[in-house]
């Protein structure tokens, strides 16, 4: 499958569409999610065309990588939910329940999240 | 919180608990889940002494971050669920249940993998 250009963080990340945005650089995008399902949960997404964390992990150069981490942890300092909790979680296809085909990570917390899976 | 070397993570780092082994390399250990949630259960953890992702996005080094999420794609791949979908997750502290105090990813794929988070 090849990148859509038309979904929708593209069209955030070319500001078609405006986002609620937490952290910037050269490589990463942050942003509220619009349908959030905890007090925190913001979405990380790479700049770069990914669908799956798989497309990035494989495809992404190293400076990507490094910076796409280190904003994860820097956003789950600045909402002060290290010491309470937080999970990431990030879905790709069918069975993942991806819904934007743009490589983009979750990270919630500041509420019990419950079991990490749905038993089959 | 200091990190805690009596967790099974370290210990099956150090080889006093055996494991079902997926992958190795200098920075990055995988092995099956010994409680599968999913056809595909595997974890995926940095071998430095990290409690959380934020604990590893802060403080390990580039070459450690390049190496994890590479492992992370290979793993995938070689799973053979890219075309049907998966899941990456991990959870830190008391709301997201984490279980082992060393920061570990769960891959999970082979089966529809439900809603990302259950409801307040």
């Amino acid at each position: 499958m090849s990148y859509d250009p038309s979904n929708i963080f593209a069209r955030i990340l070319r500001g078609e569409i405006p986002c609620k945005k937490v952290f910037e650089d050269e490589h990463v995008l942050a942003f509220e999610d619009i349908r959030p399902l905890a007090p925190t949960h913001v979405l990380v997404i790479p700049k770069g065309p990914y669908i799956s964390v798989q497309d990035f992990a494989e495809q992404a150069g190293e400076a990507e990588i490094v910076a796409f981490v280190r904003a994860v942890g820097r956003i789950a300092r600045e909402r002060g939910i290290d010491a309470t909790g937080h999970r990431i979680l990030a879905n790709h296809g069918a069975d993942g329940r991806q819904e934007v085909p743009h490589f983009h990570l979750h990270l919630v917390g500041g509420r019990d999240l419950g079991r990490m899976l749905p038993r089959e």
